[in-house]
């Protein structure tokens, strides 16, 4: 069996910084046409200037691949001008609950408080990303948001949001009740559950925020990906950390799988016999929600087996040493 | 503030063998005097030649501290001929759904099929201790597992059952509902949730089975060991791993928690206002459930504050590091 992907894109990347952005932008890359770059870098990206600046360290980084960095900004309490400014440099500004995640510790603690930005977002056209988490018990986090999903989707019905690396079925339901909410979703979360981070030994490159939830969960997720559901994107939350962070005491949250995305996608869409959705899962539904146009690339996957490396260099990669069905053959 | 406890018995602890019994046994030794020892060996103490032989082991092991160690035998399909034999020997039997936690992968498959067993411990009086998880999603497991204590309790009415680590308020439950039924809860299940395991950054060193639960199991589990109910028992299951087998991506389940397990409670209670029961918690229910006598051993805790050693040699404790309140003063 053999595919071929026009032009896919991942809505949803951690770059990083330095050395890390040295080592994985060009995994994402070499498969990529395109992907979202997100901001929660330290200091964050909150500025017209450090968008830029982050731009061109992005694209130095991804030579000499084709590849378009859809930058974000980090969400803080900007002024109309400041919007203005960085909007022809960006695809939308990222939303992060303080404290939610890896580097957010600048995120925002009263949404309330936060009405003006969203207003003038909707006015300008800026869309909306959001880390969809309370500060709640872990497996309620992204249920309870949903609420502030609603208000959000409610309040300014004409803010485009997504709800990014949704995991659960309550935030999969508002997608078909609210016509400006879209969503990404993780080639993680439509495989794993919480069984598999913590269900028999633990393991800390499966641990990620939201963490997997239940079985339920996963599988809606999995069936709405499967059917190209028209409002889902493929957005993989890659999200490197050196190994000593993660097989210690204190594990950071993120499971890297940018260079394998495409590969287990491939074996998981093939295996349900939905191989010919897999297009408008990585690519077409992106291209329409958004209005971008990623460059040209051809992305040939087959079904020839190949192995998970055990790390890239420092990073340990989901599934590390595992053998899968499908590898990619040749990118044009 | 001070308490003196008399005789604290920790009614399920992983002693473990060879240079891992010798560095554990008398650290629970030290403030305890006695203590249920698991049988999940490898290979597992299934016969009463073992059960001796690691009987005089572990009486090595505690030496010169005053410590009755009540052992187990590992649950399989003895003859009547083998329980009338091991029966002076020990306590009870353990049983572990296969698979179940670590070193059970000789445990049970089908507990339907040992119905025999089970008659026949009831006729010669021997309790039967379960670890009581089903192979269901993590967070289901104790939930969906009632249904097999409730099971049990029914059919052999006057069989002593013991539902080990209790992690839910359904387990709970079942304690007022059935006369021949008790349990054991560990310390670290009265304080933390799976918010603590998973829900900031990972914490290998707070992964166990039964996982951690939800914020309303762990408050009902608190109230319950606070007000002393007389048919729950502290049992610690205190677990050492190496920190090579914790800090990795294959992490074992278990908390090691002997060693600070009666300065930790002791700041718990007198927290809480409930000192005076931490006696009925941690011995006379204990003494009274099962008609042990163990040796007298007075344990004067004060709140002195203590800093919990970053490791006991290759193991790390339960909150490395972390200061606490009370400290064991004296024991004669």
């Amino acid at each position: 069996m053999k595919i071929t992907l026009h032009s896919p894109v991942d809505m949803h990347i951690h770059f990083r910084q330095d050395a890390m952005l040295s080592l994985v932008a060009p995994l994402s890359a070499q498969h990529f046409a395109g992907g979202v770059i997100m901001p929660n870098l330290i200091p964050p990206v909150n500025g017209v200037e450090r968008l830029q600046s982050y731009t061109a360290e992005v694209l130095e980084a991804v030579k000499p691949h084709a590849f378009e960095p859809y930058m974000t900004l980090f969400f803080r309490d900007y002024t109309e001008q400041e919007l203005a400014a960085a909007k022809p440099h960006m695809l939308g500004i990222k939303l992060y609950p303080a404290g939610a995640t890896t580097n957010s510790e600048a995120g925002v603690r009263e949404i309330g408080a936060m009405d003006r930005v969203f207003k003038m977002m909707e006015e300008q056209g800026i869309p909306l990303l959001v880390h969809g988490e309370t500060h709640g018990f872990v497996m309620d986090r992204e249920r309870e948001f949903c609420a502030i999903y609603r208000h959000l989707a409610t309040t300014y019905p004409n803010l485009q949001i997504t709800m990014e690396h949704i995991t659960t079925l309550d935030a999969l339901r508002l997608l078909d009740e609210f016509t400006n909410l879209r969503a990404t979703v993780t080639m993680h979360h439509l495989v794993i559950t919480l069984d598999d981070v913590v269900g028999g030994l633990m393991n800390p490159h499966l641990f990620c925020k939201p963490i997997a939830k239940r079985p339920e969960d996963r599988d809606a997720l999995l069936q709405a990906a499967l059917a190209a559901h028209p409002k889902l994107m493929m957005g993989s939350d890659s999200a490197p950390h050196p190994i000593d962070k993660k097989e210690c005491p204190g594990c950071a949250a993120g499971v890297f799988t940018a260079p394998i995305l495409l590969p287990l996608l491939a074996e998981l869409f093939a295996r349900h016999g939905a191989l010919d959705n897999l297009q408008a899962f990585t690519s077409d539904n992106a291209r329409r929600l958004y209005s971008i146009d990623p460059p040209p690339k051809r992305v040939v996957l087959e079904d020839i087996p190949m192995t998970i490396p055990a790390s890239y260099n420092t990073v340990v990669p989901m599934w590390a040493g595992r053998s899968i069905g499908w590898s990619v053959t040749e990118v044009v």
